[in-house]
């Protein structure tokens, strides 16, 4: 059975803390969730003509001009409105006639289903809150567009009053609503109960696309979504990684999979499932959002196994300790590098160097001493595993030196005139020594730019490199400024990526650290040798 | 109805990506879950005679020795340990034979009730594998322990062979375990089929104690455990923020609010409830580990409204986006400045500076243009409403400039034999010059302290502040070390606390501006005025 997958990180995700969406990010995020087969995606917000969000109202404006250029394979998309005001006209209302005219095919149109708000929210009577969702939905529908009713509320509306609940729905409903979402609006519905008023109003309007839209200020968004699929809802609003107000929506990447491949629903085409890792990683990033790594499915510690019985019993079998196979979600197995991970993962690690060495050979136990004694120094290898690569290769007697920084020195001068920060870098060579200077927009950026010119004679191959990523974690951070930083670096050669680390009281000497290790792992060719790490 | 809530932040916890503690570490987490009010804290782990992590076994050992110290209130101590091996004797065991001994008063025994895992891991008869269990229990109960007994994979075993499943459970109670805990090893089973098993367990063995132990990896963990307790489990186990392998485990801070002020069970002591939010954040900050804002009912976002049509809700109707308040978990409600608020929020903050300020005043409406100019070069007020508070100061024309700081130089100097890192400020004070220098662990460091030290000739009261805690986020984060950083810092003079921030693409530029915006809310007296931003 075929279950609508309705996004809207867009339009409720940017009620989320700390998320602002620029006119591009939204179009590379379309494109992306049009890749991965959703049915919807709200893209754009005019629920009301709200002075103070003008500039986000422009912006969805230009957005829905340049619908026609995005070419969409798969998905439809809609745009947020609210009903008419109370004691007003449809038809004069400027918001909801630009609306009818933009390009979107469908509209969602939020409307109260609680007595309550209607009477302390609205302020005004049952009557006229059911005339204006009707009259707004008649007047999209004239105008040629899908509409579907977002029921404000309904959860708390149906168990204070399920009757005048119940006639929101119908009059969305006899308006020509195509669906009809029940909102969990504040998000304190268990699924149980979720799943019984779902179930109520399918059976009372069996007709129609019963759609379900929850939020997870109790943690039941995901498994309330699902127990209303199970009780008949035929179409699911959520959002990547359940970005959203307060503590977020009902997460996609979560119940795609569960859907499709626990419940038997189809959910997005059976091709695109793979997709799902790759989509979530992105979204995260044009969101400029931390990526939460132990997120069910794609998470990067999703199939992450750490315990040395864990990791042990996996490699028997991987249904021990495995749910499903994460490649089906385009995710991947990996055994952490830990003191906790026992002797298995780092033998896997150095058996790629020493192909058949014994698990319980000295170097390997030299080995594990060295990688606890760095990991007591704040030193982490599970998302930096080039530098761990690198440590193998030292305990093995197989790293090689390729230069001597004889010594840098950084200037950062401020002052009322502006700003200017320099690196002066000398290294050696087998003798030959280089020394020379570079300008950067901080003390890091000018001592890469610098340490890298004085290599580049040396070893050419080093243009080719860049840095993707940077990131810093401060350490015990109630010592504040004083504390420790752990710096990883994601550098790339155009094919391959590779991941390095540094921690030293001082960012800069940390991340010089990182950026070492990551012209080294390409200097020894390992970058060739083992692209996956 | 009492339901025990049975804590394993610091074992199952442990499994997770990235969480490492110290035995100090462990001691601060005990002592907070005991003020909670949990009934049972899961401190030390001695599954298996495990070599590879023999300093956290001797960890462990070391805690145990510490805790006639503890002067516990209300917990009880338990530790983890697995049954015999098989073909061998509980009593020959060493690792069994310390747990006896040890001070915990509480065992928790994990065994397989999983054929398929018994032939295929364990590699033993289905026989063998329930005399394990049973002997290994018998020796605890006679050496005086209570024995709760871990079914592993217990859901995954009862859809494949329920007589077996339920002749391991037998074996336990037989043998004397006061509780058996069903687990969702895999994390992969949904919350109706947790709880229609959980419920044939209870009515087969109605006078034990059932608990449950869940993992995340569908995001169904809270609601499988939820679904077993309203099906007759009387034990929860779990840990805070759901800290564990892969997507962790049940979060407590969800679970005990939900069964508590939700479902009307009682879980901690009613008085304890509103400690919950501080420790949850308590025990993150000991982990090391970035607390998730959006947390459900614990997250610093989770009653934290955005957008305009919420806020004007929320303070007509609490109950309108609210489903619980938030004074009941020790939470606080809060309207976030962005441009997506609405002037209602801006407006409050500007209220605090110019009571009966009008919303329409053309400050309100030339302060939200300055805010939203600030957002869009990628600062946030969410989390630094000192900084904020300075601009209202401004565009008031009420912010007073104390000093001028004419210039500074940092200089990083390394070479072979070390490196030292220098700053050099020069302010003015109504034509007084002050020049000094300080040397620090790193650029930032060395200029927090070279700038309060030329400052407090003039101003003494600054001497008092220090930095409390300092965050770093790379934007945009593509670019890599040519991006921009947002710096947060956290300032208390001892009596007070707020929150700063400075963007910049260089990340001493950045540290400075936090820094500086910290200094100038101290001396304006905000920090007297408004301590609770």
């Amino acid at each position: 059975m075929k279950i609508q997958i309705y996004d809207t990180t867009l339009r409720d995700g940017e009620q989320g803390a700390g998320i602002h969406y620029t006119l591009e990010d939204k179009l590379h995020i379309i494109q992306a969730l049009d890749e991965l087969g959703v049915d919807y995606i709200e893209a754009g917000n005019f629920d009301s003509p709200n002075h103070t969000r003008g500039h986000q109202v422009s912006r969805d404006r230009e957005l829905f001009e340049r619908i026609p250029s995005l070419h969409l394979q798969h998905a439809r998309l809609a745009v947020f409105g609210s009903t008419r005001r109370p004691g007003t006209e449809a038809a004069a209302d400027e918001v909801l006639a630009y609306i009818a005219a933009c390009a979107a095919g469908t509209v969602t149109i939020v409307g109260k289903s609680w007595l309550y708000q209607v009477e302390n929210i609205l302020k005004t009577s049952p009557e006229e809150n059911l005339a204006m969702i009707g009259d707004t939905i008649r007047f999209l529908r004239s105008a040629g567009k899908e509409v579907i009713f977002d029921a404000e509320h309904f959860f708390d509306g149906y168990s204070d009053n399920p009757s005048y609940a119940l006639s929101v729905v119908e009059t969305a409903v006899g308006a020509g609503a195509a669906a009809v979402a029940l909102c969990d609006t504040n998000g304190g519905m268990m699924p149980d109960v979720v799943g019984m008023v779902t179930s109520a109003v399918c059976r009372r309007f069996p007709g129609i696309c019963t759609a379900i839209h929850c939020h997870n200020d109790i943690g039941m968004a995901a498994a309330a979504t699902a127990s209303a699929v199970l009780n008949g809802a035929s179409q699911i609003q959520g959002s990547i990684s359940g970005i959203g107000e307060r503590c977020g929506n009902a997460n996609l990447n979560t119940l795609i999979p569960l859907l499709q491949i626990k419940l038997g629903y189809q959910c997005i085409p059976e091709d695109r499932l793979k997709k799902l890792t790759a989509c979530a990683r992105y979204v995260n990033e044009i969101a400029n959002r931390q990526f939460d790594e132990n997120e069910p499915f794609v998470g990067g510690y999703a199939f992450t196994h750490k315990g040395g019985m864990h990791i042990d019993g996996v490699k028997k079998a991987p249904r021990s300790f495995e749910h499903i196979d994460p490649a089906w979600v385009g995710n991947e197995r990996n055994f952490l590098i830990s003191a906790l991970s026992g002797r298995t993962a780092i033998r896997d690690k150095a058996a790629l160097l020493r192909p058949g060495i014994d698990r319980d050979a000295p170097e390997v136990e030299a080995l594990l001493d060295k990688v606890r004694d760095y990991e007591s120094r704040g030193f982490q290898y599970e998302n930096s595993e080039a530098s761990l690569m690198l440590i193998i290769l030292e305990a093995f007697g197989m790293r090689r030196s390729f230069y001597t920084l004889e010594n840098y020195q950084i200037t950062i001068n401020e002052s009322l005139s502006g700003g200017i920060c320099t690196a002066l870098v000398k290294i050696s060579v087998d003798g030959s020594v280089e020394i020379t200077a570079a300008e950067g927009n901080g003390p890091v950026s000018a001592l890469d730019l610098a340490l890298r010119k004085a290599l580049s004679r040396f070893y050419p191959e080093i243009e080719s490199l860049r840095l993707t990523d940077y990131k810093v974690r401060v350490l015990n951070s109630s010592e504040a400024t004083a504390s420790k930083v752990r710096v990883f670096v994601e550098t790339s050669d155009g094919k391959r990526v590779w991941r390095t680390i540094g921690v030293s009281p001082d960012i800069v000497d940390a991340s010089r650290q990182a950026l070492a290790d990551a012209i080294d792992y390409k200097l020894s060719g390992m970058a060739e040798a083992y692209p996956s790490v």
